[in-house]
């Protein structure tokens, strides 16, 4: 069902920092970079081999990246896996019972197709599934 | 310098619920399992692809994955990057003057070597670098 581990979501304070560690200490590339108004942060997306780490900094503190920051401080926020159709997972994922955040896939970051799991459904671990949009999946 | 993400390590209370997700739910093939006394953990790395998820269940209360779970509950507790040469890149990141735990690779699971570096030089994140045993990394 899981084709790799498409990306794990680091949540920062502020994105210079972080981009100092990753981009230049770790020498790994930025890939892209987008500001997402509607889940209240900005996203920069590096990559490692095929796997990329996504760096989240929140755009106010009344985001869910801008609370989990005041709750637990910088730290890994979240796991992605990648899909080929997210769909199909979707509905084998519901029938096995598997409580989501999203019920249906909701448009990410490059144009990819996403849908979280609820942690309480995946000991405690945010679990998001994505199906990169054509193209954006095969560098 | 790092080729792909090894694994993320996720820290549950017993290892069997935490199958019962991984392997029967999301479908994913166990690939080794192991006790490792040295770091009071029971280990169960899963494939996803070339990555894997490890999941960690501690051994006693007062080790740093009993600690970690005393703390803040089961989740995401550290990622893992894949590196050709761990000596080569440890020599490499004390350079640019990241601050590791482990001066020197030690062995991980799998016949692995492996080095943590220490959260506070990577923004809260616990982050592994490492070196499968030859043969075991490219399945």
């Amino acid at each position: 069902v899981f084709s790799r581990i498409d990306h794990i979501g680091v949540a920062v304070a502020e994105i210079e920092p972080a981009l100092e560690l990753y981009r230049d200490g770790f020498e790994l590339t930025v890939a892209h970079r987008e500001v997402v108004e509607e889940q209240g942060v900005e996203a920069v997306l590096l990559d490692v081999g095929e796997n990329h780490v996504e760096l989240l900094a929140p755009l106010s503190p009344d985001t869910p990246v801008g609370k989990f920051l005041a709750r637990q401080g910088p730290g890994l926020h979240h796991v992605a896996y990648q899909v080929d159709d997210i769909d199909a997972t979707l509905q084998a994922l519901r029938q096995a019972g598997m409580r989501m955040i999203d019920e249906q896939p909701r448009t990410g970051i490059r144009g990819s197709r996403v849908a979280f799991m609820h942690p309480r459904a995946t000991a405690g671990v945010l679990t998001e599934i994505v199906q990169p949009a054509a193209g954006a999946g095969a560098h």
